[in-house]
């Protein structure tokens, strides 16, 4: 373009510009792919420590089998580890078929049913992680949250009604509350106007799931339990409670073990993220609180067992650590490691008189002490959450808000389930009877249920 | 350079051209130096993703010892948990040595031996990763191979014939249908003009090792328990199979469980990589038709066990779950989620047969189940994925190649190994005797073998 | 600027230079915030592979547990798993409050102490990693070495002294010695001048912990065990020792390959970093030296029993996998596979007979061997780290500079660890009594010190 003689631009110069873009236009090339790259890295990074927590919320499945095996008598055990492998079996098909549409679906009560067709969910959830990967994230959870409910009910439920019941925890019981909380349903939504908003202030919050899997499987076994009625011999004429010991507590123990071991995958993994500086921060933190209450649950529980009982106890010190686990689920992100002791010692230490409320005073035989450890903590450590969060907490300043959303998300949740888990077990339990026979239940349900002795020589 | 007043470039202009490319320049030299290092991060991801599943498959050999000791006897089980302990030491000490060049090495029948030569064998591998690490790997799947023989063949095999034939499966039947497959050999040799392709117009398919690992542990298995012969008291005067209960489903259920787990190594793992957004989707992918097979598997032989034998059967129901494992291993990448729940539900049944067969007809006595498992849903698995694959299976419209492919490799892998098999244990059986005398057997292994009872007070 | 005619850029010239330097500008920017997206992301790979690390670690509590119940009898079962538990509940909860910073603190003889503040702690140490993780990591480090000591004191240890001791070895004499090491203290202090500098000519090394953790931890338990006095029956009137069987060897063989498997946690994970080449190359080559030296001490155990005694013995094979596991973490990043085979074989060789020096002639019973496993092969394959690095080794040329550091630094520790138990322990028992009564130990600790059987029906 000529617009006189000192604009004019030579015809070397338009050699040199062109020269000197070239390189800067496949640079910029250059960077991009590599900032593409990059991105694919970071969702690598990502998608594997979610993997990796899949792996180990899995295998809180034998967790969850040996703790209740170990807390029940030899003549059940076949019984009580078919269970835990048949919720996890129903819950992984189940979940993967409807639950998991139900849970994260587009759907204000509840989700749109998916029927398992993965693209209709990887259009609705946009997380950047891959949808495959994600549901079996989310599946593991809902098996932890089925699990749960076998151990209360152990040593005298049929194992037809067993299998009814898990399915309606896995496709209904749990996906729904699931919904409202996780799956972007009204208890979570922190949108302007919202209803938590409107009335706290803030939305429910619950990191991990001390209320949205644990008080859920907690409250249906409570109410499972207390429909099926106590096993025979449990409770004497004069109407006192009699201690029916487990048959292995090397089995609970390392049930335990297995369980903290794997919710490390629990807690630090839904973090669902590990690329950036703050994901480091908070996978590390969590990691940190769970260990922190987990540790002081146990160490209360023992020391309350000694106070009370004369002998520090290994069962109750057991479940002291599930209850410090418990109770830290909800908060392990928001408080600070201090606040964390604080809950396990409270959770451990609740946890024994809970267990005693429900035994002496309920008269509700839970044997392996679900109700107390996964129902009563995981409220209580949902609340806690309000008045420990370093960041809108009670204690910390924050008022009554998120106090005030913690008691309402726990207590709704709570009656959720228990509320259902009583029409369900009721029902099915007039229709088709939940309770195995008196000779059954006698001579052990692994002969009479499976035709097999979990024991021989 | 002059070559007139128009081009003559001003001093001012050359001083531009030079502080404009510098920053180029350098910069150019950052960006280089920036996709260096996302490239090594990018290794460094894959490597964590494959050294984790080492671990986990690792972790497989406790699931095998606890499954084959729950299944056996008390009086046996310090030999079988030793008989685990073996092999894997002796097969990671000779993977080492020479199985990783048999299997990797160059040449057509049978790679060149290393002599623990890692060097020579980094410069015949080339997928990025460490050396080590990759021979890590291996070695753990081809111990998997090696302990699966110990369940079958258990309760009547001499300590020092079990010490010799280890290595003969870790050294020679292994690593030789390892080479033709995962090695480079002729069986899953794609390119143009190769055996399988003029053949098939494909080569042959084993995602993770349904066929290459579990089908030739299996059919050695298979073999060698009949060449051994049955337990005393297995077969009634009449040849009626009596059941010899195992001492501890606890420790079998545990031991399932663990493998389950370490099968989230053993599958997803094999992908050996996580950083692009292609394997991200294949390994979520592969975690979960993983464990719906699994679950499939378990279910189905649950129902068939009930409708069978009146009762679900716990262990039935527990090899069923391995069954769906074994079985989708080879298409867990191709088949749909669908997809692996029919190989599973068909695995998981199959087996429950394919058990009853060997058991009553041929009246070989496998006291875990293990060629059932391993063998037949091994080959079957690799087969179904002839059908099931989505990209080239039978009843995607894929024609009769693949299947065709699937079906020779299967027979190739399991003639290999159950011929194998068979003369090692024969020339051993006529040479020094494969079986324990009588007295011994009656009166239990761990006593005589090994002077230790593995139960006291 | 106007220098002359020559020089004057024309105005054309000024909007070029000025929009070539732009879209440089801009992507100079680009990739600055690329590379620091690169830099976060290669600590996010390191974060993950360290917490992968400190899970796996945590998951050896419950194989010390069960080596430590195998080994020993069913009346103290319930009371050994609760030191198991114990000493990890302490451990976590005084490594937090003040063991980290007496470690890791500012200092020269010892750190600083925190007390709970990891601000403090992160201002000092600088390796980039999220300081709660990094905490958590070292946590696991300090309760393995505390564990170690229960099985030598088991079945006649009173546990209110156990929960006193376990507090001394928490907070002083591991964090003292790991002052030393891994604190930046002068053992491992490498600058010109440095005491060990000017002594040897080079630091000492311990890569992860055979002398820093598991024979600080074999040391407190020799001199524990020996302050205790044997178990009633174990030496006869003849003085001559008599074997105790432990109540399960199943048990005792799952904690082992539970303890193998956390192992791949504590050597490789020990380089705290996968996102580099050298990195990857150095995990996979620590992984491959701890298994193969685990395969060799088990061997090597396997076959010297059957030498000595007539047998092979699983319980010494268990115990040679665990001496050469302990015996290749000084040195796994310097040796090369063939010197950790090595180092696996002697130590699996001596561990024997160190067993039957410290039970047949000093006479101080260690029910479960913790002293040979993890004293002398900690100390032993500390030492041997001196003869066998590939860089600094005797037997690779290098003098005795390093193998002098290497035999000084163990005996240090040694010396360290076995004289602040010998003060601590005989203190304690001349205060309040280290042990049970004998009607307690004659009866069982778990029902008069816990109200607990492990074992009912």
């Amino acid at each position: 373009m000529k617009i006189g003689n000192v604009y004019r631009m030579p015809r070397w110069a338009k050699w040199i510009v062109g020269l000197l873009f070239l390189p800067i236009v496949l640079q910029a090339q250059e960077v991009d792919m590599l900032s593409d790259t990059v991105s694919e890295l970071s969702t690598g990074l990502n998608t594997v420590w979610m993997l990796l927590a899949a792996m180990l919320v899995f295998f809180m499945q034998p967790g969850f089998a040996l703790v209740e095996a170990g807390f029940t008598r030899t003549k059940n055990t076949a019984n009580i580890l078919m269970k835990n492998l048949v919720d996890f079996m129903f819950g992984s098909l189940l979940y993967w078929f409807i639950g998991f549409g139900l849970m994260f679906g587009l759907g204000s009560f509840v989700g749109q049913p998916h029927f398992f067709n993965l693209e209709m969910m990887d259009a609705v959830i946009d997380n950047g992680l891959p949808i495959e990967g994600f549901l079996i994230f989310q599946t593991v959870f809902c098996a932890t949250s089925a699990t749960i409910v076998s151990g209360a009910m152990a040593e005298r439920t049929k194992f037809s009604m067993y299998l009814l019941y898990t399915i309606f925890i896995s496709v209904l019981i749990y996906p729904v509350s699931g919904h409202w909380t996780w799956g972007g349903g009204w208890l979570m939504n922190g949108e302007e106007g919202s209803f938590m908003m409107n009335l706290f202030g803030t939305p429910f919050h619950d990191f991990a799931g001390s209320a949205v899997v644990h008080s859920v499987g907690g409250w249906i076994a409570l109410v499972g339990a207390a429909i099926l009625g106590p096993r025979l011999g449990k409770y004497g004429k004069d109407g006192k409670s009699k201690a029916i010991p487990g048959h292995s507590l090397t089995l609970a123990c390392l049930g335990v073990f297995i369980l903290w071991f794997g919710w490390f995958g629990f807690n630090p993994g839904s973090q669902l993220a590990a690329s950036t500086g703050t994901d480091q921060a908070a996978i590390s933190h969590v990691f940190l609180t769970t260990n922190l209450s987990a540790c002081a649950g146990g160490f209360l529980a023992l020391v309350v067992s000694w106070f009370k009982f004369g002998k520090p106890s290994l069962s109750l010190t057991l479940n002291g650590v599930l209850a410090g686990l418990v109770g830290v689920t909800a908060g392990c992100d928001l408080v600070s490691p201090a606040g964390a002791v604080l809950i396990g010692a409270i959770c451990g230490t609740v946890m024994i008189y809970a267990v005693e409320f429900i035994d002496h005073t309920l008269k509700i035989d839970d044997p392996v002490g679900a109700s107390s450890v996964h129902g009563v903590c995981g409220s209580l450590g949902t609340i806690l959450t309000g008045f420990l969060s370093v960041d809108g907490g009670l204690l910390y300043g924050g008022g009554f808000g998120f106090l005030g959303a913690q008691v309402f998300g726990a207590l709704v949740i709570g009656l959720w389930a228990a509320g259902m888990g009583f029409v369900i077990f009721k029902v099915m339990d007039v229709v088709f009877g939940l309770r195995v026979t008196k000779r059954v239940e006698e001579e052990g349900l692994d002969v009479y249920e499976h035709g097999e002795s979990a024991y021989n020589s």
